[in-house]
């Protein structure tokens, strides 16, 4: 069985946001085993997982990143959209747009400090639109 | 139902090579509903999703991992192929070789910027080799 | 069909190590045909697929890692557990906890140089969790 979820995430600011809880509730029912794949259809975010309690993780990775490939990097010739717009897309690659996550006991099958990040790399808060996919 | 697809991807240089099109023409027939692996059997290659559109944004990524990881970089043990070695095992990790991808509607389920790239960093150019898998 | 195999890791310290054939004897029959999925259940290791010959590539690639977000960066304001603490949530992002391998010939589809390494981030080993599903 394969099941296709749509789900539009809401419009966030340049950061690192904790999503696990907002998936859930549109994944709705779980199926008892299972893989979970969510893809993310943009080229400027990604997401990762990663630390579910402190907000300073989220804090200190969106400053890592920052640093790693900073804004209007001279060398960067696609600088159409602005100085955040091929940084980006760097770091949406480094990151990744697919995660696969196992289903079991009727849950996602995370570590107990684990959570689902969405990685916004834009200034200009946007709406991204995720598909996830379940197979069981 | 699952199907496995080998797929020889043409030799190219050291760059980020767009290669969506050759992975499609080569899974001919994708099912309505499905997940699609797609696995690079290298380590010193890799595959990521970005931007389909402009190729300065390919130039400029492969620019950013170069800088990142420098050709000769003095501290790396593990030169026995020449300077391009071990940078591109570096590259292959962050960027990765296993990228899972929804199948909706007969199509991969992508956002419409975006595209498989084959990432490339050895300068001899290899034919590499890409496991297709098709899960239905 | 679904099947999940949780294994503990055995404890390392902090490096690349190469855990190919632990997970191979973990999983014991592999389906003819399959994909499988690992998940790493933490968030200060991560793993990844890479040279599974000269275990210089692995010295290597902990060396670029450790240089590339040094313990005890400044700017890190999530340090409560020691200079080793943020910098290992920022590699387990940047290589990632899981991973999808296509089953090919009752084998893992790998190529020939290919190894799956856990790569622990912590300076004191722990026993890391990782639930192995496999999809036939």
């Amino acid at each position: 069985m394969i099941r296709h979820i749509k789900i539009e995430l809401p419009a966030k600011g340049r950061g690192f946001h904790l999503i696990t809880n907002y998936i859930m509730e549109n994944l709705k029912d779980l199926p008892s085993s299972g893989i979970l794949n969510l893809f993310l259809q943009h080229t400027s975010a990604a997401l990762t997982i990663n630390e579910n309690a402190d907000p300073d993780v989220r804090d200190d990775l969106a400053a890592f990143f920052d640093r790693q490939c900073p804004d209007g990097t001279p060398y960067f010739i696609h600088t159409m959209e602005g100085d955040d717009d091929m940084p980006a897309h760097v770091k949406s690659s480094v990151l990744g747009v697919t995660l696969t996550i196992p289903i079991q006991n009727g849950r996602m099958a995370m570590g107990i400090w684990q959570g689902i990040y969405l990685c916004e790399f834009r200034d200009v808060p946007q709406h991204r639109k995720l598909l996830a996919t379940l197979y069981y």
